[in-house]
C-alpha cells in the first residue's frame, strides 16, 4: 500500500524554526527515533529541524486522542518495539496528528513547542533491541566488483540472480551512529604465505549501505508473501557493516563472514518510516531480457511497480588530520538505491519463503550498494581495488584503507520530482587504535 | 575452574524413585530447565529422574538461604537468564543445596516431594530467550566428510586447522525439543542443470551438534581470554541443527549458509551445568606434530588439560512405519566430543577475540559432530554419501535424507572411570509435509 496524504504535500511547512531549509527532517519526513535529554530517561522522539518532539510528554499532553494517542503512549519507553508491533494504522495515525501540530499555523504551536528537545542536548540511542541481524548482497555491482578482486575467474555466482544472497549477522554488536570503532585483532594470510597470524586488521573497510526495520514479524512456517512485505516493514535507515577485509579473506570459506564483520555494525538513529516513503517509491529498474525468469514467490506486479526506492546514499571520510586542519569530509562515493537487484520487498519474502520467523526490530541489510561509475562505490576494497590504487586525501594523505583517527559519515536522501526531498541524517563513526594484547 | 565436591560423589543416592537407575538424570547431574506444568506459569525447574524439582516453589518453601535463595528466586520464571547472570558462585550453591534436599535420608525429604512434578505432566520449553545463535564447525571428520562431497579437490579448507571456523545461525528459530519440523521449500539446482527450482527441499538432514549455553558475556570490545572461559558459560545441550542440502549446495557461495538452515534449529530442553560437567572434563585429544602451531588467543595450558568433555553423542531415526509396528529407533550414528579440533573454551575465545560482545542467553552451536567410522556420522549426507547410497530401515525402508513422519533423536552421554554417568536427555523432531503454496 502506497498511501499518500497531506502530511506529504510538498508545499507543507513549518512553525519549526529551520525545519523548511532542512536537507533531511523537513515536516514531510517525521522520522522516529529514541534518545535521551540530558541523561534523562530514553524514550522515543521525533526528528523536526534541529529539534527532537518528546512523545513521552506528546502522550502526557491531552493533545492527541484516539489511535495516534496510542502511538504515542507506545512511544513513550526505551524502545519503539511496542510502537512498531502495533501495525501500520496506529503510526499513520501519529505522523497526521504530529504533522498536524507542527504545521505553520497550528493553534497548539505554544505547547507543543514546550515538548521540543535541541538535537544537540539529547543521545541518540537504537530505536529497538536488534532481535536479529541479516544482511543481504543486493548490490550487484558491489558484488561483481568484489567478486572480480576475490574470485577473479568467476565474479558474479551462478546463484545471483536466481537468489537475494543474505547472511545472518551478529545482532548484539549493532549499536547507534557516534560508537567508536576500535580497531579489531584477527587472523589474516600475509601477502604470499600460507602461515596466518593474529592482529590487529590493516585493512579495515566501511560499507555504504541501506537497513531495514521490520515492525511484524511473523509466525514460525507462514512465509510473509511479497505482496504483503510493505505491511510488515517499519522504516529504513543508514547502516555501516564495517569489515576486516584481510581476517575476511582467509576465513569465509565455507561458511561465510564472521569475525572479520562482528565487532561492530553502526546504524543511523532515525528511522525514516514506510510511510515518508510513499513518495519516493518507484519502479524497479528494468532488467535485461537475457536475465533468468524470477521465482513465483519473488514476483508481484506491485513489487514491479513501486517496491524500488529514489534513494541516493554517501559516504564520506574525514581523517584526523583533516579535522584539525578544519577541511570538510571528502566524499568517497555515492550510489542510487536502484542499483539494488533486489527490492526489500524481495529482502523480506526471501528470507521467510522457508518458514523462518522474523521479528519486530529485526534489521535487514541490503549490503553495499555501489554504482557501475568509479565514484559510486560504497567500500574501500572496491575504491582502491583491495590496496592496489590509493587514494590521496586533500592533506596529502593516501589512503588504502581506513587509519586511526578516520571518520567515516555516510548519508542518504530521497528525492522525487514534485516532492520535498527528505533525508536520513547521518551515520558516523571513528576508527580508534586496537586495544594491545598481553 | 573445575571444581569437584560432595554432589558428584559416585556414590551419592537419591529418595527419588527411580532416579538412581536413571541413565541420564541421577542426583549427580541435576540439570536446569524451565516447564510449565498442566498450562500453568512457566518456571525453572532441575531434573531427578522422571521428575522435576520446582524452584519457584523450593524459593517460597523457607528451605534455602542466602546464595542458593537468591539463585532459586533468579530461576523462578519463565526465563533462566537471571539465574544465569549471577556467575557461577550462586549456582553452584544452589546445586549443593539441591543435592543436598535430595539425597537419601534428606530430613525435608516430605516436603520436598511436594515439589516435584512428574516429567510426563510437564511441557519444557527453552532454558532462555536465545540472544544470538552461533554455530561452528569443529567436529574435523564432518568438515571432511562433507568438504569431499561438495569439494573433492579440497575437502579441508586451509583455515580449517588455525581458525575455529563459525557463521551465525538465526536466533529467532531455535526451539525446544519436540518442536514439529515442517519441510521448508527453497531454490536449488537439479542435477546436471543450471536452472533452479523452488520446491519443498528433496534433501532434508539432521546434524547431531552439542551446544553451549551462554552465562555471562562480555562487553563490546573486551574478548573472553580462554582461561576464563568455563566462567562464562552455563551449560551444554542437544543441538539439532537442520538442514536442507540441495537448497545449502545452491546458496552457500559466497556467504555461508543461510534459508537452508534458518526454519529451524532443535535443543534438548535441560541444560547440563557446568558444574555437573566438572567430572567429565578432559584433555583435548593430541595433535599430530605437523598440525600448526596454535595461536597465543587460542592457547592456555588449563584449556589443554581438561577443556574437552568425554562425552558421547548419539542420533536415531524411527520412520512412521516403524512407530506404528512398535520397532524402535535405529541408531544412525554416534560419536564422541573428542572428535572436535576445538574445545569449547577455544570457540568462546574466538567468538570474542575481535572484540564481539556475548550476552547472557547466547547459544553456540560446536557443528556436526562426527567420527572416523563409518558409524560415527552426524548427518545423512555423511552416511550416505549425499544420497548415494542409501541405507534400509528395519521395515525395508531406505532412506538418502529425510521422509515425511521420520522422528529424529539426539541423546548425550558423559562418562569417565570412577564417576556415576550422566545424560543429556533427548532432542527429537518429526518431519512434517511441507505446506502446500498457491
Amino acid at each position: 500500500m502506497r498511501t499518500i496524504d497531506e502530511t506529504h504535500a510538498p508545499e507543507l511547512t513549518s512553525w519549526v524554526e529551520g525545519a523548511d531549509s532542512h536537507p533531511d527532517f523537513p515536516i514531510q519526513n517525521l522520522p522516529l527515533g529514541v534518545f535521551s535529554h540530558l541523561g534523562g530517561a530514553a524514550r522515543g522522539g521525533i526528528a523536526i529541524g534541529e529539534m527532537i518532539l518528546d512523545l513521552a510528554a506528546l502522550a502526557q499532553s491531552g493533545l492527541l486522542s484516539g489511535d495516534a494517542q496510542g502511538a504515542a503512549e507506545a512511544a513513550s519507553g526505551p524502545t519503539l518495539a511496542p510502537l512498531l508491533e502495533m501495525g501500520r494504522l496506529p503510526r499513520r495515525a501519529l505522523r497526521r496528528a504530529v504533522s498536524a501540530l507542527l504545521k505553520t499555523g497550528a493553534p497548539e504551536h505554544e505547547r507543543v513547542d514546550m515538548m521540543l528537545v535541541p538535537m544537540s542536548e539529547a543521545q541518540m540511542l537504537c530505536p529497538a533491541h536488534v532481535g536479529n541481524y541479516t544482511d543481504f548482497y543486493v548490490g550487484i555491482h558491489h558484488a561483481e566488483g568484489v567478486g572480480a578482486l576475490l574470485r577473479p575467474d568467476q565474479p558474479l555466482l551462478p546463484n545471483y540472480r536466481h537468489i537475494p544472497i543474505g547472511y545472518h549477522g551478529r545482532a548484539s554488536t549493532v549499536r547507534p551512529s557516534g560508537t567508536p570503532l576500535v580497531r579489531p585483532h584477527g587472523q589474516s594470510l600475509p601477502p604470499g604465505s600460507d602461515t596466518p597470524y593474529f592482529a590487529p586488521t590493516q585493512k579495515l573497510d566501511f560499507e555504504l549501505e541501506l537497513g531495514l526495520w521490520m515492525a511484524r514479524g511473523n509466525p514460525l512456517g507462514r512465509p510473509i508473501p511479497l505482496a504483503d512485505a510493505f505491511e510488515h516493514m517499519a522504516g529504513i535507515t543508514l547502516l555501516n557493516d564495517w569489515s576486516a577485509r584481510d581476517v575476511q579473506a582467509f576465513e569465509y570459506r565455507p561458511l561465510g563472514p564472521f569475525q572479520s564483520k562482528s565487532f561492530l555494525t553502526s546504524v543511523s538513529p532515525w528511522l525514516v518510516t514506510v510511510e515518508a516513503l510513499a513518495p519516493f517509491r518507484q519502479a524497479q529498474a528494468e532488467r535485461a531480457f537475457e536475465e533468468p525468469r524470477i521465482p513465483a514467490y519473488l514476483f508481484d506486479e506491485g513489487d514491479q511497480a513501486n517496491g524500488a526506492l529514489s534513494l541516493t546514499l554517501s559516504a564520506s571520510l574525514a581523517s584526523e588530520a583533516m579535522r584539525a586542519a578544519g577541511i570538510a569530509p571528502v566524499t568517497l562515493g555515492s550510489a542510487g538505491a536502484s542499483d539494488m537487484y533486489w527490492t526489500l520487498g524481495q529482502m523480506v519474502a526471501h528470507h521467510t519463503a522457508n518458514g523462518c520467523a522474523l521479528e519486530t526490530g529485526d534489521l535487514l541489510g541490503t549490503g553495499t550498494i555501489s554504482g557501475r561509475a568509479p565514484d559510486s562505490k560504497g567500500s574501500l576494497m572496491e575504491i582502491t581495488g583491495n590496496g592496489a590504487h590509493p587514494i590521496t586525501l586533500p592533506t596529502g594523505e593516501s589512503r588504502s584503507f581506513l587509519e586511526d583517527g578516520d571518520e567515516v559519515i555516510l548519508s542518504g536522501h530521497l528525492h522525487a520530482e514534485g516532492w520535498r526531498s527528505i533525508g536520513m541524517g547521518v551515520c558516523r563513526g571513528t576508527v580508534m587504535p586496537p586495544v594491545m594484547r598481553s
